[in-house]
């Protein structure tokens, strides 16, 4: 495919217009201001559209759209003890494999290509990811309150299989990540073993850190350091590892985040929904930490666009730390973008760039909301509702245009999601 | 026209399914779970979608759509001397009705159908809201930094004839609120003459309170009193008012702005991205004090796009005054509907309700990001993007529906509002 008069965020994210961009199978194979002499067959008229990367989202748990809106304006342990884990114990393969189903539909439609994602019942998962085309790095999600030996243990066992069957499957679209769910949910044997096998298999790592003050102090009180501090003497981090929320982190947290070369997946609408606070990634960027962003579950947020959490990351930097030049709408854009593909492994991805992975969406950049142009990346922060996206283009394949999905029957995915939902709802 | 089988959201925002609702030249004729015998004429199949009020913006500046991210990441006095101010110094009429065009185009394909609206060139913004069948409570934002007769000057006078002309025109489509721009823009003579005159002509008022810490501090050493303490005293609340932002107003102010019924306008977006704050709307709701939500200027947000304000307003309020239990999706939505068309003096406007005006959306809730449903009114008001609005109905008339506009043209608005915008690019 060729796209044609298209503006373009290069790999520095400045705005090139009338620009023409060639794919080749999975790749981005031509950029540049003359149409190619190659014959590239079908052709796309790029007037009043803008192709950028697709978004990666750096922290997801996607089966929970089955939770959407179950149980609101709750108290955290309210929510947690009498919706989320009632619900979550009914669970089974079929319900997981059309939730995640549901999830991918929404998260196309919203221009997401990858999503960093953990919870359990990963073939299912990574079943749903496959069927739809989409990329993901996919983790089971490891919670241990008594130590036993992680190798033979049912999640061990389960986790390494999971892994030796399934990663680098679906043309490397699959990858598989380890993950240790938090420090207040394992003991730190069993995460330590795991630290250990994830760097013997050369795995990238997803966990949980100080997303709520609650869980930050009661840490200092049970192992007399921070989470971070203490997830890092335990080998967590000698990965490329992801921690999500780091709402709570201290200044001395962020020098370790840094050193160890962590991604800081921030997860600006959940954090705000469940009233756990701000991270304070203004900081981090200054620091040089790659900070991405994340959605959290459907369940806490209540939504996958991307659109929507990239404008909230902008946004509440600014008030809560009292300075509006806070967060630039270039920072946000890398944040939903790049960042996230360096959190996923993916060095080829997250940005329009010769030989890189053709992960691509067009933004109609000439709808009501998106006009006049002054900054358009400025637009694209704050204006955009997310209704713009026109095509999700994942490995080459276009998967979403103009309101229609390729691979995903929408229809079925609502009808199925729908039914698994009811089902648990009548056994609860 | 007669929706059939449609969901709505009723008179106390509860959700029904499955009714019919018949509309007869420009209001809501017939409410029911049973067809009407009555002859409708056109029927609308209300299968997956939802039907409810659509939206009132209590606070916006309409034709500044023309600066949309015209300076971004500056502190507020840069951006008003530098930005700002500089390139309002060259607006005109043209510039005026296109920028209100372009600003209606966009509230109108988010689902608003009226706007409280403080700007100049009043009679072009009139224009605009006319030839496009949207409703507004238009008013003349009054600046005066002399002592002067109210009546007289040259404001006063294009504020009254503004008045005269175009008060309950289109239908009552058009009403038009007095404004005294701010306690920090006008000496108090003045402001005393102007709540007068409303007084003499039961118009409403719009006013800004307490924004910025800054304005809320210079006024007390100014007056010994607090912005809303002050307006009180010279009377500019003794009529339908609203009071837009109130970030910084105390316990007192609260107290007296209840005692005046004046309607707190938040503008939770706006406030964010300058760094202001966040209005205690879940204290002001608990004392019950109209609270409406409004968009501020595009310059400011930079979209009107109200379930992206909508969705800020439920989750700031959590996290800033760290409860998650605060702001219910009924409350968000009933202060996006009614609260906004109570404050605008339009009784009969803001809920579905036999004998009200017909100003309804039509909700796509078989979209992806708004399934399954455990709660409609959360998906609303979390998961909804802007792009579900089928159609968007005012005083009877389509204006809106499946992306298309019935009476703005779409190409000219941009066009036009482009234009304008460059050539005062151009001037500067």
């Amino acid at each position: 495919m060729l796209f044609k008069n298209i503006t373009i965020l290069d790999e520095n994210l400045e705005v090139r217009e009338n620009m023409y961009v060639g794919i080749t199978k999975d790749r981005i194979s031509y950029i540049g201001e003359k149409e190619p002499a190659e014959d590239y067959g079908k052709a796309y008229d790029g007037k009043g559209k803008l192709l950028m990367s697709g978004f990666f989202n750096a922290h997801s748990h996607s089966p929970m759209s089955l939770m959407r809106g179950y149980g609101e304006n709750m108290m955290l342990q309210d929510w947690l003890n009498n919706r989320i884990w009632p619900f979550e114990d009914h669970l089974d393969s079929n319900a997981v494999y059309w939730g995640t189903m549901l999830d991918l539909a929404e998260s196309v439609k919203f221009g997401t290509v990858s999503i960093s994602d953990m919870y359990y019942f990963c073939p299912d998962m990574a079943k749903a990811y496959s069927d739809s085309g989409c990329k993901g790095n996919i983790s089971r999600s490891i919670a241990a309150f008594v130590e036993e030996d992680f190798k033979t243990s049912v999640r061990g066992k389960e986790c390494i299989e999971f892994f030796e069957k399934y990663h680098n499957t679906d043309e490397g679209r699959i990858k598989v990540d380890m993950s240790l769910h938090a420090e207040y949910t394992s003991v730190p044997g069993v995460a330590k073993q795991l630290a250990d096998y994830m760097k013997e298999i050369g795995a990238g790592m997803q966990v949980h850190v100080s997303e709520t003050k609650k869980e930050h102090e009661e840490c200092i009180g049970r192992h007399g350091k921070t989470p971070t501090a203490y997830l890092a003497d335990l080998g967590i981090f000698d990965t490329n590892a992801t921690a999500a929320h780091c709402v709570w982190v201290t200044p001395e947290d962020r020098r370790i985040l840094k050193e160890k070369n962590v991604t800081v997946a921030c997860n600006p609408i959940s954090n705000l929904k469940l009233a756990s606070g701000v991270c304070n990634a203004p900081a981090m960027l200054s620091e040089g930490i790659n900070v991405a962003i994340g959605t959290d579950s459907v369940a806490s947020n209540n939504s996958h666009n991307i659109f929507s959490e990239v404008k909230t990351f902008a946004l509440i930097m600014k008030c809560f730390f009292g300075n509006p030049t806070l967060i630039t709408p270039k920072q946000a854009i890398y944040a939903a973008t790049r960042a996230g593909a360096i959190a996923q492994g993916r060095p080829d991805c997250g940005l329009v760039k010769e030989g890189n992975k053709a992960d691509l969406i067009v933004v109609d950049i000439s709808a009501a909301n998106m006009q006049p142009i002054h900054d358009l990346l400025s637009n694209l922060v704050y204006s955009a509702s997310g209704a713009e996206i026109m095509m999700t283009m994942i490995d080459g394949n276009v998967l979403y245009e103009n309101g229609e999905y390729t691979r995903i029957d929408l229809e079925k995915a609502v009808f199925e999601a729908d039914a698994a939902k009811n089902k648990i709802l009548k056994e609860l």
